[in-house]
């Protein structure tokens, strides 16, 4: 846990005595509402329905939109307003076959996925030799007569964080080495799956070619496939590989957005957008990615409700196409991005417990944070000096200014399921659930009756 | 652990005056060869050189046959004696594609694995209408014609052991749960996995029809998979499957067992056979299935003759064709049965940390199992009242009356891993691995210098 160091945590309850004291919701509100969404039964029922009865939801296909169906309808019978799909459409990548095996000099399958947007083989496959890259900066490092025609294969070192800033670093194997395999000649790129577990189930996750690169063939390799991969090139003998990757790219498929609110008593004081995606990769059911954070987003919402109309309007985005580039969260904010928004908070982090509360507020907003700050102590989160960002869902607004404030969720054993087929309802744990519910009714119910004047329109 | 009460450990103690004191190894002999043990390299070299070099081994295949050239060829290297593969053929199952996907009411893949010997379905798979039995009582129990021209799927509670226990009870699923179905008229019949993870990886395993019964296509559900079926089917609607589950039989395959010796200075007192299995299912590298018992019975078999060469004969059996069925035990006993044995002991469970040492000796050995437990309390290791009773490999040794002695090691992750693809390299922890080898070590050295007459002819 994030330490606050004791000059920060003065200032904090100093800031709140020379900020003007404004009616923000009682304490007895946050107690009151805490103690109600750590028995919440909402989220939970959510993540095993959308999983159970969609399961994968794919950006741009008939599962995605069995997602907005399932979910236009659940919303509604939650009790909430204007419920709605904003359909759009996008490009789609589509997963065909992964295959892999070492030709030689030692005979066996590997275990491996495409990544989002890899290029096709044939579908007789590929074969080439491999040459092996410890780390993304040896890739870059290279001279493209060492790559040109042969398979690259790029390891790393990720190792799991509570903050997930492991990911960020890490990733850039993953987001940026296809397009510098290909600009160096490789026929096709393997890297070590983006993630901190030791299963046969690889991480696959998008990547975007780079401008004027040719896509080629792109996977990751389960871990325990890419150590045995990196022991088969220690011994020495040049490694033979044989893939095959059909994948196919469909123009112009529909998503969509789904959207439900509880209406505000102050239709001028803005919206507080409470975000999640409704999405998922294909090999798992989405479970704590993402369905756990649409059930808390709406979960919570629905917990201020139940303790009286707020002044703000909360509105739950649950955003299509978030895994594969963010076309649900350019489409809300091209149909919504003039609407006053007051704040946003996404859910897109597992469900594991919330440890930390970072805020990104206006000037004169350190009263507000000392509430939420005091309100989320009870449930072991401790307020940090750090800037909020946001999730992927509600960047363009975060880019444009809205407010916005992070519920920062254990990330611990995150990238031991993230993008894998082992994202099952099974991996989440319904206490730390509860907690994050009601970590975000409070902080839902304190911005959204909060007196200030706040957001952008 | 498994407790002593007092009164046992005092018969043990009383059971080492009253029995006659014969020149038994000298206790510094095993204190020396438990300290070199727990320093072993040879064990986890020899596991990480077939899983890596050799990886995937099934039964009757030229992967299997691979591992035996590899294993003749690192064991004349280690400095064994009389190496050798020793032929014979048999049937084997070749897995094919396995597939699935809920058709209705929930469209959705479910991933599973093939058993060994399922029927196979045609290529483009067929369609059944799903019934539920939570075990296998209820199939049994249930009427003909509730399971006549459906899927059977077949659950279970099993939960993790330290002594393995539930493998017997739970595994029955599979072993009986297939001719059970196909005997009431299913078309299918799948089984949650005999497995105490939550991991998207199928248990597979061998199951023998029973006389008379038609195979039919028969897999195991990985668990996340199983329990979401169960959800599936708990909303009510009728669940129809499609399933694709290809496979093939050939008949007079050639396996073998690898066999190698550390001499004894006394060939009338018989052998020790130290065993394990050189094949493994097909998705894993057989780690810990059983590359590891071979790596230990190899690694402990030359700690004893690094001390001196010992009186009997220590002869590793690498065992073929464990894994579906025991052809390589039958081989080896119709070749070496009427050979004078005078032990026989297996590593088949793995490679965490032995915590119990159970005996089947002649009577009067009483000071003998005394001695081993007094040299194996050091580790950790606390002797039983239970009966040994060997591994698959030595079987029919067992069963004609020769002494064995089970190391029992840990099994409580065990069925995490086992016959999954999971059964990889990185599982293995050297610290247990060596523990296991120390374990092994002092009793080989215990028994193979013991001077009691022992074994039987």
């Amino acid at each position: 846990m994030q330490k606050i160091r004791s000059g920060t945590l003065a200032a904090l309850l100093l800031g709140s005595l020379f900020t003007p004291v404004l009616a923000h919701a009682a304490p007895a509100d946050s107690a009151a509402i805490r103690d109600a969404a750590l028995k919440d039964e909402v989220a939970w029922d959510f993540t095993e329905g959308l999983t159970t009865e969609v399961g994968p939801r794919p950006a741009g296909t008939p599962q995605e939109a069995r997602a907005r169906e399932w979910a236009v309808a659940k919303l509604k019978a939650l009790g909430f307003s204007n419920v709605r799909a904003e359909p759009y459409t996008m490009p789609v990548w589509l997963r065909g076959r992964d295959e892999a095996k070492i030709l030689s000099p030692f005979p066996q399958n590997l275990v491996l996925s495409a990544l989002g947007n890899s290029g096709s083989t044939p579908d007789k496959g590929i074969e080439g030799e491999v040459v092996y890259f410890p780390t993304l900066a040896d890739l870059e490092a290279a001279p493209a007569a060492s790559v040109k025609g042969k398979i690259a294969f790029v390891s790393h070192d990720m190792t799991a964080t509570q903050d997930g800033s492991s990911y960020g670093y890490f990733g850039a194997a993953r987001r940026q080495g296809p397009s510098i395999a290909s600009s160096k000649g490789a026929i096709a790129i393997l890297i070590r799956s983006i993630g901190t577990d030791h299963h046969r189930l690889p991480h696959t996750g998008v990547q975007m070619w780079a401008d004027g690169v040719t896509p080629i063939p792109a996977a990751a390799l389960s871990v325990p496939d890419a150590e045995q991969l990196v022991r088969v090139i220690g011994r020495g003998q040049p490694v033979k590989l044989h893939l095959t990757l059909t994948s196919k790219m469909l123009k112009d498929q529909p998503s969509g957005n789904v959207i439900a609110e509880i209406p505000g008593s102050d239709p001028a004081a803005g919206v507080v957008v409470a975000a999640c995606h409704l999405d998922s990769w294909d090999q798992g059911t989405g479970a704590i990615d993402d369905a756990t954070g649409c059930g808390i987003a709406a979960a919570a919402a629905l917990q201020v409700a139940k303790a009286g109309q707020p002044r703000r309007t909360i509105r739950v985005l649950m955003a299509g196409a978030e895994e594969v580039g963010g076309d649900g969260a350019r489409a809300y904010f091209k149909a919504h991005g003039t609407e006053k928004h007051a704040l946003a908070i996404e859910s897109d982090f597992g469900a594991d417990r919330v440890w930390r509360v970072d805020f990104k507020l206006p000037q004169g907003h350190d009263a507000l944070a000392t509430s939420i700050s005091a309100a989320l102590a009870p449930l072991g989160i401790g307020a940090s000096k750090q800037e909020a960002g946001g999730g992927a869902d509600i960047a363009p607004l975060v880019k444009a200014g809205v407010p916005v404030i992070d519920l920062q969720q254990d990330g611990t054993r995150y990238f031991e399921l993230h993008h894998t087929p082992d994202d099952t309802l099974d991996k989440v744990d319904l206490a730390q659930l509860r907690q994050n519910v009601a970590a975000w009714a409070v902080t839902l119910n304190l911005v959204a009756n909060a007196q200030e004047s706040m957001g952008i329109k």
